[in-house]
């Protein structure tokens, strides 16, 4: 059997052209997708998904959650499977690449077996999770949290989006609560996740794949600055309790501290609202929401102390009250060494540009790491920009990033590898 | 005639119990005022200070801005008159003395003339401005500006307020669009306002009166900061072009202008708003609202181009594109110095403690003093606080203030002054 363009085993058009088909559900005028989790254009998408899992012979189920697996049958049917998987919905303006990717990488790693008619000894499966983005329901990854049993699938269904609709409800609404097992009772051997990168590294260093070896800690904290109000022309400036001045003070500090901390660390004030908020009126409150990550707990701690330390510093120099409360902190996720391994070995076999990379946002994989061996490999996007219509891969990387998912699959479900696929 | 228990020839309670009565229209729960301009509370405001008015024998007329005039006639009525007034509207969440206590004041100074029955050549006036606040029809100080010329009556009668209704359609509901001469129609020979400070000076110093010498110029400045948004766990620290650090860089910078230019400089970022505004999205654009006063026209043009020096530092140490926008510049306003003489004289021979001072915010004065000779006296307000339901200010202060008022009322309406008002 003849190997791709690229000397790939996987097929780099088939994959493409799937992703676009996919894009076609959602799409935006400006070029990007927006399939909220659970809405119609979302059940479009995961009944085209189911589709295509079937016409590769493949038997698909659902969760509780709406989470979607599409079997392929191994030799050994008491083995746990290797799973392949990321998610279809999307951010409201959001990219064709994120999560998608994942997904149809899984399918395009099933129609690759099946063309070479390779046996594998454990089940393979692709996965849809649901809600990865949150978008619509928060939390972020609600499905794959389900499933590894960090949330309950109580909790899961009463989440609620902007309109006041449940996540059961809208489930519910479009024909995908099932009743496949979860956490214990659906074992997986090995899970597998390809994403975009989501920043710039990959593309800066022309790597086309980066394995993911760990996933950053994250903290977020809620700041409150309490100053007085006051009148802008009549109050002096040695009189004042700005509560604008004091917390630019903590933005440029929580610049400073990340820039100390580099290249792990990133501290982002993303949020920040002036109350009573008149040009004329000396600010007397400020809310900063701030985002704090590192692949060190101990050094995300050391950061939020100081960060804590910088807001006592604005306190005693600007007369205002200061409070920050921690309002979530997660523990960093340690992928799968062996799985690591799997990956370097198969970019280097397959002649792919790697990279060992940190992975700044969370994903699905963070959660299922928890419950299985789990793998995470990230190709480029352009300029780094994602969760945004802009958001672009190149196919060739699309293709290089299946490639090694695939080696590695097959090497984890023990079957015969790409070099011997022809014999 | 007994001069009242701090040996003014004004009547101290009887000044605070008209303040009392006109605090009761529009008083909130807060023991405040909540009484916009040309609202159905204004009108009965109005309504009050006419019949008082008229009780002391006086003519009340009104103009197309609804400004109200009560006259009592001079000696020589060919003289153009001494007026005195502020205005009745307020904050939505007003107190009781910002612009009531120098309609009162006049109106007690009124009082104080019949009770002694005193002649005097020029008539004397008492004024009731309309929109000083511009909280409901900006801009502020709308009625004074439309009597001195600054603005055209068609133009103010088509403010909206946030309903879309016009300040004439508002004028005419209330019965108060009336047909008196403005302008040159209406030469005013001294304007003469009392107001509360609105800041902590007088307080701190111990003073009871400030003679006001001079209102700060005041230029506004609109900065729109654009970056790049980028996510929050996956951009690189020195990958990123933060909007929000380079804003805190601005806001940080305008206070250490205004403090390199003290005493009499002010600068205030009022409001700021951050865009998207997610915790774990780089802040892609800012914009800053700046409000800077000055005495001095020169220094407050200085500051102008050192931030603008500050923001062209920002754009070069962040990579963010910074827009600085002004959209108003409003020259300072030199009070009259024979009546500031008038007033220092004044205060010492009622044993007054004084002290000169500038005036950051906008009073009708300003206006006024564009069009005839004006003198603007504060007095003390508890904390230096305005604006606020919490306002406060004592009897014996704004006694004090009137007392000041009166005399100079006097002496520049040609009548005899108080020492000898008992001969």
């Amino acid at each position: 059997m003849p190997a791709d363009r690229n000397g790939y085993t996987i097929d780099r058009d088939r994959l493409w052209s799937s992703l676009m088909e996919m894009a076609a559900l959602g799409a935006t005028e400006a070029g990007g997708v927006c399939r909220l989790a659970l809405s119609e254009v979302d059940r479009r998408a995961r009944d085209l998904f189911c589709r295509w899992c079937e016409e590769a012979g493949c038997t698909v189920t659902v969760d509780g959650a709406g989470n979607m697996f599409a079997r392929r049958p191994g030799r050994d049917q008491s083995r746990a499977p290797v799973a392949i998987g990321s998610h279809l919905d999307s951010q409201p303006t959001g990219g064709r690449y994120d999560g998608a990717y994942g997904v149809l990488a899984g399918l395009e790693i099933l129609r690759t077996l099946n063309d070479r008619c390779i046996e594998s000894d454990a089940p393979v499966e692709v996965i849809n999770w649901t809600d990865e983005e949150g978008a619509r329901f928060p939390p972020v990854m609600l499905g794959s949290g389900t499933f590894a049993g960090v949330y309950s699938i109580e909790y899961a269904r009463s989440r609620e989006d902007a309109a006041g609709e449940t996540f059961g409800a809208a489930l519910d609404a479009i024909g995908y609560a099932g009743s496949a097992p979860m956490t214990a009772g659906h074992p997986i051997g090995t899970f597998l996740e390809a994403h975009i990168e989501q920043g710039p590294l990959l593309e800066r260093e022309a790597r086309q794949v980066g394995v993911v070896t760990d996933a950053q800690a994250i903290t977020w904290l809620d700041i409150e600055v309490r100053g007085t109000e006051g009148h802008a022309g009549t109050t002096p400036m040695e009189s004042r309790k700005d509560a604008l001045v004091a917390a630019a003070g903590i933005v440029r500090a929580a610049h400073a501290i990340a820039a100390a901390h580099r290249p792990t660390a990133r501290v982002t004030v993303g949020d920040l609202h002036v109350y009573p908020g008149a040009r004329n009126t000396i600010p007397g409150r400020v809310t900063l929401a701030l985002d704090t990550r590192d692949p060190d707990l101990d050094q995300l701690d050391a950061i939020e102390q100081q960060l804590r330390a910088a807001a006592e510093r604005e306190e005693a120099e600007h007369g205002v009250a200061i409070r920050v409360d921690r309002i979530s902190r997660t523990a960093p996720v340690r992928f799968d060494r062996d799985i690591i391994e799997a990956m370097h070995g198969a970019a280097n076999a397959a002649g792919i540009a790697q990279m060992d990379m940190i992975s700044g946002a969370g994903h699905d994989a963070c959660h299922i790491a928890g419950i299985a061996p789990t793998g995470l490999l990230f190709v480029p996007c352009k300029d780094g920009i994602s969760h945004n219509e802009a958001e672009s891969a190149a196919p060739d990387d699309l293709a290089a990033g299946c490639e090694v998912l695939y080696r590695v699959a097959l090497q984890r479900a023990g079957a015969p590898g790409p070099d011997d696929a022809d014999r």
